[in-house]
């Protein structure tokens, strides 16, 4: 059995429920079909069992040192990346006319979960490098692109996102970083910027930064932000690296987890000497990182994802062999053991888990689904309602895995208990670096105020129609089959629920009434969402006929119904909370914490 | 403000909301009033603020080495127990005639929190040593109490508990370790034991194991354990420390957490030459461990609980100190950064912290004075209802800070944010060790099943009768205060379904059916402890007059409306899944899983 993915229901999702068929149909990605993706992932899943997940274990026990104002990585992760990087993987996604394969988002990232699930701080150096790569792609000049594409796609050069600063973090229109005019037409950075992943490495011959700073003059706030491109060492018009560009490693953070990719603190220009170049228009900075961040964004999801899915695989695997007790009715100690996959509690922290895990890994490849589908749009009205559904949808596809595919890692914790508890499995070790998903790409909290404070409020509430409609879909193709009427009473209260709390916190006209709870309904969205897909996947399972194994059937199924029976019902006590504006939080006073 | 301990608290609910001083009153406990146990207080805080905080960091950095078969502990270690040990702590608990201070265990307990707050892995070592000079002092002979009990007390001697073997965990009716007569009274002990905790360390001057093992010809399960004395070095009828007692140490466990705690596999009598002394009758072995267990596991709970208190204290400190960002109306990016504490969801994140940690506070004290009180019981029938009470409320004391005490955890490194992710700040590192306690001393299904398979039925329900009438107490009291009749009514309402709920299932008559969610009947039980505490001391606060600072009290009585209103709820949602026997889980095929 592999710990790094179920394959079967990879394609479960990705044909019978999201019919990623449909978009090989297009002319944009014609070239895919089935067929050549299971080529693809069989591939992908051989170097990720070959390279990537025999060294993770030792990745994280041996995190990168800093050396001589060096950072020195785990010897066995560049070997790992070269393999990811030699298939073809880290351009896939990238369109033919760049010299990328033209990949769908949904297969590259079906294949990039992968590499997540066997090593995720091993991976990650690549997983920044596309964002990069990306991000200079849609809005770097021509002859940006002409130096720096190319390695970046190649992998020689590896990207970096520069936001943070050790004074501002979620508050990005407080940065200080400076990037003043030149002659030339370049700029010169001077600045700090902190919690840098990948920021330095001896993995690449050079790295490309993606910087936010401030041209002098421009508007205060997030107004005045641009975007540079500063490379570690200089490149030539002809692609030769020059002198080093002024970039110097402050030090590097020690993490409770993903410890294998590095994260640093970096001082920009120190001698005045670094060089940056402006990418796009100035002042048009965060507009650019923000239009790249809804996939980076499903991508940490994603990632939440696919170490929930190697927790699941490897405690199930773990509860069949382990042989532990009996039955509660079994009184004769003579009798032999059983494996701990017979008990009850150890069946429900596992179906918690698929529940989870799987039902997360069909949301993010839905979403995934309409980044490709916004790609080959017929008609500007569908483009549109993509873009705004989509805008709609990231903040959840980003935040529910983080939360609670962590609390699937949990779990599989207890399945091993003490054995869960030390190096020698993995499970720890996963739980410990998706701790970090909900802190970064903007912290949980901040996707509540995005999805309650903007998101359902876009165009007088344009996107929640086109998500109802989607959601009314569903729920007239579930009436169709037989056996899910509870599930579709059920999820018809809770989107009706969300749906007139949604309108009731609108109404209210208090902001700080408005969001005091807005965590709250995030994480009531993202249930609904899950919920959606397990019905979804509900109704693709009745409709299946003779195609797959019974139990396989009737497990899935299983797991829908844990999902309604014991999460969907959380909902009703997260909107009531949201919906009566309660305070209690929102009112308290600092000194009331902790006082005499 | 100390980061281990809110003092004003702690009196608040020894002495407002518990009465401690009663205890005091006793011929017993006469030697003691709140005067003298502040003082103690004061001088176990200079001690653990002083030995134990400050190398925590270290200790979980260098976790110890396995050299030569010995175990190598960071050197931290020893001067902070000698601390410890040098100001009386270790005996206190135990009877002036054995050589304590007669302490009462409310008092020892409240002591003892500070140390794991400030170093839970250095202060496990002590934690053992009490637990296990508790069983010899209960029933040992005389002989055995006069050669290791005095050198337990003096610390002299450390003990540990050998309960488990790799192939018995959970289930000790499993265990091999094999004890043979031996024609002078001893025994000659063989076997492996797992996951033993300081079972090698190179701070004291002998280890003393408690050693559970069978006689052969024994009944077989857990009625043919016994229980024996087995010190690492023999020692002589004068004390003097004889030859090596054949103990090998085989290996160390490398932890996620709680790493300064050797965590060891010992193999006993590889040579034939392990003596080991009976304590007690044979085949008692795991009633002399039951009859102790119930202090051992309100002391993982108290544990647990002041991680979680120590995570507050400095995610608290940190939201007063750290600006960012501004409230949501400011549009004014040149406004100044506003204290984190200001933001909505920080001040929910601290507030679930404080719910937490001062509802399980609250019932950890509770429960020690339970203990205290059937110490000094006036008469039989008094005390038989304290032993079923405290019976009954042991699981909830061991479980319910064990989950939501780590999930306090969680949220103090969501509020520190990247900072909180790595080694710079305590918060990680009290996660990781945090996530220890809901696995060892009965994993948390176990005190499930213990709970509802047997300790609500027990005397035909006699312990939740005496747990009816407490809470009716409470439910009086606060009736007669103003401004607790919502709580009145919510508390009311969760306990009429607890009780209903419990007696449906005890009805149901079919085992499978009645222990299918027994997880989810203690969690739910656990919250109605909580919210109990949280109304009497809603009660205290509204009958404290000008005695407190009115923002301590509004504080309070924030978190105690917090609990109601965010958590307390969920017992419905549980209780109504225990209730209906819902069978999903239970249910499940292990092929159900993962099939194809």
């Amino acid at each position: 059995m592999s710990k790094i993915v179920n394959r079967h229901d990879l394609d479960f999702l990705m044909y019978d429920v999201l019919h990623l068929e449909k978009v090989f149909e297009t002319e944009k990605y014609n070239s895919f079909d089935r067929e050549a993706v299971t080529a693809i992932l069989d591939s992908a899943e051989k170097i990720a069992e070959e390279k990537f997940l025999p060294c993770a274990a030792e990745v994280d026990a041996f995190e990168p040192l800093f050396e001589e104002g060096r950072a020195i990585t785990h010897k066995a992760i560049k070997p790992a990346l070269d393999a990811y990087i030699e298939a073809g993987f880290l351009g896939a996604g990238f369109d033919e006319d760049v010299g990328g394969l033209q990949s769908p988002v949904t297969v590259q990232m079906a294949v990039n979960g992968l590499f997540y699930a066997a090593n995720m701080p091993a991976f990650g150096y690549a997983a920044l490098t596309i964002a990069a790569a990306n991000m200079l792609n849609a809005f770097g000049s021509d002859e940006q692109k002409a130096i720096f594409l190319e390695p970046l796609l190649e992998g020689r050069f590896f990207g970096t996102m520069c936001l943070s600063e050790p004074h501002a973090g979620s508050s990005l229109a407080d940065i200080r970083t400076k990037a003043i005019p030149q002659n030339d037409g370049t700029y010169s950075i001077t600045g700090t910027k902190m919690w840098i992943s990948g920021g330095e490495q001896d993995i690449s011959e050079n790295i490309v930064h993606f910087v936010l700073a401030k041209i002098p003059g421009g508007p205060s706030g997030v107004k005045g932000i641009s975007l540079f491109i500063v490379p570690k060492v200089r490149v030539g018009d002809n692609g030769d690296l020059l002198q080093s560009n002024d970039i110097v490693l402050a030090g590097l953070n020690h993490k409770m987890g993903n410890r294998g990719t590095t994260n640093t603190l970096l001082n920009f220009g120190e001698q005045g000497e670094c060089v940056g170049y402006l990418l796009g228009k100035p002042h048009h900075g965060l507009q650019y990182m923000f239009h790249m961040m809804n996939e980076a964004r499903i991508g940490v999801g994603h990632g939440a994802t696919m170490l929930g899915l190697a927790g699941y695989l490897h405690s199930l695997d773990y509860a069949k062999e382990r042989l532990q007790g009996r039955h509660p009715t079994e009184k004769n100690p003579e009798t032999p053991q059983v494996p701990i996959i017979k008990h009850a509690d150890v069946k429900r922290l596992l179906l918690a888990q698929k529940a989870a895990v799987e039902g997360a890994m069909c949301f993010i490849l839905y979403c995934a689904k309409l980044v490709d589908e916004k790609a080959v749009a017929s008609d500007e009205s569908t483009y549109r309602q993509l873009v705004v559904l989509l805008d709609l949808l990231t903040p959840v596809a980003k935040s529910w895995p983080s939360e609670f595919c962590l609390e699937a890692n949990k779990h599989a914790i207890q399945i091993l208990g003490g054995a869960g508890y030390t190096k020698d499995h993995p499970v720890e070790r996963l739980y410990r670096d998706n701790r970090l998903n909900p802190i970064h790409e903007g912290a949980h909290a901040i996707h509540g105020i995005d999805i309650l404070g903007r998101k359902v409020r876009m165009g007088d509430g344009a996107a929640m129609d086109i998500l109802k409609k989607e959601l009314e879909k569903t729920v007239e193709e579930a009436k169709s089959v037989s056996g899910l009427d509870d599930e579709v009473i059920a999820f018809s209260n809770a989107v009706e629920i969300l749906f007139q709390t949604t309108a009731k916190v609108i109404a209210e006209g208090d902001p700080d009434r408005e969001l005091a709870n807005a965590t709250l309904f995030l994480d009531a969205f993202g249930h609904i969402m899950i919920a959606w897909m397990w019905l979804r996947q509900g109704v693709a399972l009745k409709s299946s006929g003779e195609k797959y194994d019974s139990s396989y059937i009737s497990g899935k199924l299983r797991a829908m119904k844990y999902f309604y029976a014991y999460e969907l019902p959380r909902v009703n006590l997260w909107l009531d909370i949201v919906g009566r504006m309660e305070m209690v939080c929102a009112d308290m006073e600092p000194e009331e914490f902790l006082s005499t």
